[in-house]
């Protein structure tokens, strides 16, 4: 029997009729398809005990790249550079996010779904790369297609991404905002060139783990990047397993 | 505790990646959550044990409005009418009513989510309204906004629908196909007054039901609609219960 | 003292926020004031006493052009041809004109408001002049100004059309619908060459007027359309001065 | 019965015939009727008279956001970060608020009305923050909603805000440009915490007050911004019950 | 010495400001000095008085492609598919080859410019090919360049077109309207194959000449049309000549 | 060694600068390379020596999909719903494809390109579906996907294409225009149910095939149409062989 | 009889096919009709004897804004900021220029008019005012129309502009560019309060000037900038008195 | 016989279907043909086998303009400034252009094609002009044509280009770009006043060049850039002749 993979859906405005949507990127769902795990979108809401229940009905948790946090969530003013956001879904993304990890329930978080960790063990925000100081390198990557890899990140020894990729990794990169202060028991094992965190992992966990950049969009062109999903799945399979005995 | 109501997620393409998205409007979320069901969204897949498996999991299920279904799936050639659709989500979507139907659950499909029950039970839909010959009522309005009528239904004595909404309601309409041959065991309960059908109900079935409009535009300004989604959730519940006798 | 002269405002969603305005273009209010009126703009509002407290506030009353009378208004079933609108404006505009016409006010309705005019009196309304059979001439035009002139208007004797233009006049033109069944003491007045009612007037009252063109488009380009506006704002301030008196 | 509340209309251009219009966004309206009052909306004028008109007709007043003041009203070249404007929609602005503030009338300016209120008392405006040389938040929000809060506004003790809202209250912000100089009697009684100005308020009158965010928005999501409407229009009511005495 | 060839300005609103502009073609311009003419461009008035000095000032005159006459002109109301237009450049126009016409001077009229040349003489014009019943070739081409030919035009024994291009010639073509009636003393010289009127010229006069295709296109490409320019040059050199004698 | 397959070039314009360019779609080129063939680009010219040399360098040739021919080119007057072409281009094509038949040489064509085999031969095109009387099939797809199909091709006892594909196969389609007239030697193969003809086949040659649709769409999902361009290659491939020999 | 005056005509590419036109904004055109002048549009040629047959059929001249000359033109390598061009549109209007000087007739040059005028007597120009250093004041106005003003110029005693329009004079400006070295025996006789010049006059000739403002916007509305005009048709009628003399 | 230039295709994507397409400008393709060579394009591939059989195949090869090669292909993380770009297509260039060096062939490269030329043989790419540091002049022209020149290069005595061109020559300039590190074996020949490498060229090879303008624009203009085009196709004959020997 395959794991429950609760997927986070975010939000969107159709152009026809400016009506809001659920929305998940197909690369997401099929990287957990591929993985063996067999995915649901949870859908918006702010309903406390809802939630409750979508964390007990999954066995493991995805939660996809999106929109910026609203710097209020983390006890900053905005700066001029943050960029758009949905107060509303950062709430809804962030009590699920609390519950899963009270529930020890493991979970990937990708792009946004790694500020999303951050902020909910109580860590922050770069509003801005420029920000950093220090960073060098082009984040916001323009290649022709998704998968083109644009940067390296490394990783340090001793952990799950060191463990599943090795030393270091070509990626690609999409985002404008990076993890500044780390949340509670979060360790950063990988980085780029540039010192810009590109990945967080839960100590003592299997698997609460969140990267910067986008492994779900070279799920059609090869397994480069299936080893993360895979872990998520077979880390949720366990639980299964366990549950069911 | 409430009873799982899987909508069926469509197919986008966003337009800055042009990645391919699951989509599902708010509206449809929260007409079932303000009816004390708890959604989840079912993601587009292929996979027939998946499916399968979907259809388990859930006490009840809505389909959404969306694209045209391919006629060949239906048995006739495309007409230069037939507007643009996704075969592969209608064979998602065919075979997912095949096994809620087979299963015995409670559905409610509205307008491509009508049209959906009556192919999976052998019928057949007018590529487009023109070529039913007589239809003479603007079907596809442009109000200001969604909620607005622009038409009348008329419902037939003892059915569902003129249980739950008396002998007529007036509705929005965004359409240009209609129910044309009537699938197995399906009667048609609701018509405008040039003929088209706008509701569906499976004989002998206490919530298999189809409309041709938009119930779930109405969520926000009041609870005209309501009736609907209330009995699809509360059939759902009678599962529920029966199975967690 | 100038008499005070309430415009009905129309509902737009302007671009970058898609927020609801009211909004009433300057061509119509600077007819009035070049005509010795003092205008005010009426808000939309469904708010029957408010209406009334409008109606009993003002001298006069102006209807400009804008969307089409949703058809269900006047006992017709939409046709495909019929254009976008917004109800709930069309019940403001009619509430608002029934109030006027039984207080006996003075009022002029430009364009869409000859036919809240006709559709208040109980009149009905072409749902696009292609339903009329035998329409020749090009009501929608597309010259390069709104003030060029597009067909003649010819008008019946002893009407107060005829007597404030004379026989005939040339106009601008930018409609598609046009007034059908004549509502309740209304007379057409003025006809295009292909029998298109042009203009309406209330029998034996001084100025209830509706015109199909677009007098205010002229305003700034001479005076040959003033006369209309004249007579409204004149017949208002009789009123003034009898009631002030 | 209730106070009559002239609500000034601003000036747009509809995109395609090009043509002038008078504007007034339904939020403002609808938080004036949902506070007891009466709006009327004001056209564009530059008849001194007729504004003088405006002013007697009317027992509160309600400025709206909108472009930028022309700086040769405020005695400074243009600098190049000022955006785009109406010179002649800025002088019946400032006339309009100086008759009412002659009158004594109450009046309450929202962002662009807070400036003329500055404005019209001799004071200046900041043309863009970036030159007030130590603004560090962001005021030009890109939230999905208008609602959306973006940074918290506090209160000076013994102002009328402070009595409304107490110490504090998150706002949502839209604005480039802030209050410089002081106009004459005025008193700042709301700061971000980078200093900026975000409310005014006249020295010794019940309610002639200027806010640089926008309290019409959340009308429709709940009453967190009403008071600010409320005593604009209780204020209004006395003074009708005053006149009536 | 050069003549001097007057080329009538058409007008056109540039999209930044929305301000009115005369313009004119450089491949007219380019083709008259190919042919030894010395351009200037009329621009757009309608004082009579000031036409009659250019007339005077030029030995020859080419009008260009431009939008529809408005019918008015030409003693019909306006059709639907009438295209759009501006009466007072038509005005202009006409007055203008009236006063040429008077004159004697030579004259080229293009596509609208043969229109011109129909109507100034009591001609009439069909108001879209559609109306003449009987035209079956798409004379409004969408090939990739304007150079590139669309259909054939057989010329009549013994006129100017015949003697400068012998029986038939391929064209280019771009017009939806099309010479009905024909005016005082003109013939018609050239026919497609479906009878519509592709040129005209006047009676006993050695140029005054319209062609409904544009020959200016093929400047650049080689000097197939060549003749048609330098025709109306010589007749003006000869003018020249003899107003010097 | 791989025979050589020389893909004729179209033609387009960019955008940014407006420049002409020679363009082919990755799908043929992929679908000639995972054949076993090597395929070079044919660019535009009307150097008839050169297209003799390039006639002369390849084995085997590929036509693509592209704009309309002009009619004159097959002895037509241009029909309102002819769309858009380049008669230069249509030269290009036609010398090419003469030469590649004299020579003998095998050649596939798609879409525009079994067009210009009929029209090298002598045939001639429908300029719309429309004018065939009797095409009730929607052949210009607007389906999701390029490779989702939309009808079913039937094919002729004895033929190529019944040896490649059996009796049918459902195929994508988009064009609006078809074969007519059948060129010199050539027979019709395949048809739709509306007897539209789908593919074209050269009397006694092994490879000198058309088809109206697009089998190259169909390359990165599976090899269901690799057939078609394996026999183009495989006969090439018999000439290098034999060349070589 | 009306002194000629020759307007350089600027060239543009209109947008549905690219081709390149001559066009002169109406507004340049009126301002000369109302002050007694008879316009002609001198068409673009490089052709030197035609633009001394030009120089010598009129009495005056006016130069319009327009894009930015090529730097190579006054000796400089191109800025990045440097704007769009035309080199062989500045070749021509440089040249034009330069035989009017020579022919010691009366000009105007508006906007890039004035810039030809340096250029063509040895001048240079900042390419943009960010080059300048010390420009503070907003040159490019967003204002809602052309005629709105922006900020003052202020005239050096003893100057036509003094005379013209006394100490000083509030204009509109839009313009990145600007006068830097000034060209032979010219001096600048306006100036903003930035230093910037917005004003140039010939030494010792009774009208060669170039203002850097646009006079002709204010046509419409007023006579405030007409003296500019009228002082050109006024030098050029008397070169036609003396010259018919 | 004509020598065989190969031009390397780039990639683009339509923006009808998103279809990836090989594409060639015209321009480079006529400069080919004018100087005497046959174009063939080389389509993109990864497959190094093929890749080696099209150098075998041509005597001579063009490579041209595109989009920003990949900065990891050269040694370093991308800057934020590095525009789009294709790193397959970057793979393909690369390889190709590496193995026309090995076998010793003539090669142009252009813009882009410079780039691919100096990468190719180890060197590195300035990723924005804004970080060589001392860059002061437009090298991404906005002129209205092409062909219109921007800025002079100066060449390097005893070099193929100072041969070819003289001491200097005015080019057009479209690039953000420019070679930094020199590759094995290369030489700068020509430089802009700003010292930014605007040629290079192989130590002692006959014609191994790149230049960083693009000279194929001035083709339908005139000769003045034909010198480097009529070199590529002469030395690419003399090994023709050779090899034929």
């Amino acid at each position: 029997m395959k794991p429950l993979i609760g997927i986070a859906s975010n939000l969107t405005v159709e152009s026809s009729f400016h009506l809001e949507q659920n929305v998940v990127g197909c690369h997401y769902i099929e990287s957990i398809k591929k993985s063996g795990g067999l995915p649901i979108l949870i859908p918006f809401t702010l309903n406390h005990a809802d939630i409750c229940t979508y964390v007990t009905l999954c066995q493991g948790f995805l939660f996809c790249g999106g929109g910026d946090i609203n710097p209020l969530l983390f006890g900053e003013n905005p700066h001029a550079l943050n960029g758009s956001g949905h107060v509303e879904l950062d709430q809804f993304h962030l009590f699920l996010m609390e519950k899963i990890l009270s529930a020890n329930k493991p979970v990937l978080g990708i792009c946004r779904g790694i500020q999303i960790l951050n902020v909910a063990c109580g860590g922050s925000i770069y509003q801005d790369l420029s920000l950093t100081g220090n960073s060098t390198i082009k984040h916001m990557q323009s290649e022709a297609k998704r998968h083109f890899v644009t940067h390296k990140v490394t990783f340090i020894e001793g952990t799950i991404l060191q463990e599943l990729f090795g030393h270091e990794v070509y990626t690609n990169s999409y985002h404008h905002q990076a993890v500044n202060k780390l949340g509670d028991n979060l360790i950063a094992s990988g980085f780029t060139d540039d010192g810009i965190i590109e990945a967080l992992e839960m100590l003592s966990h299997p698997f609460q783990v969140g990267v910067q950049w986008h492994p779900e969009n070279f799920i059609q062109v090869g397994n480069a990047m299936l080893p993360l999903f895979e872990r998520l799945v077979d880390t949720a399979m366990q639980r299964v397993v366990f549950e069911g005995a």
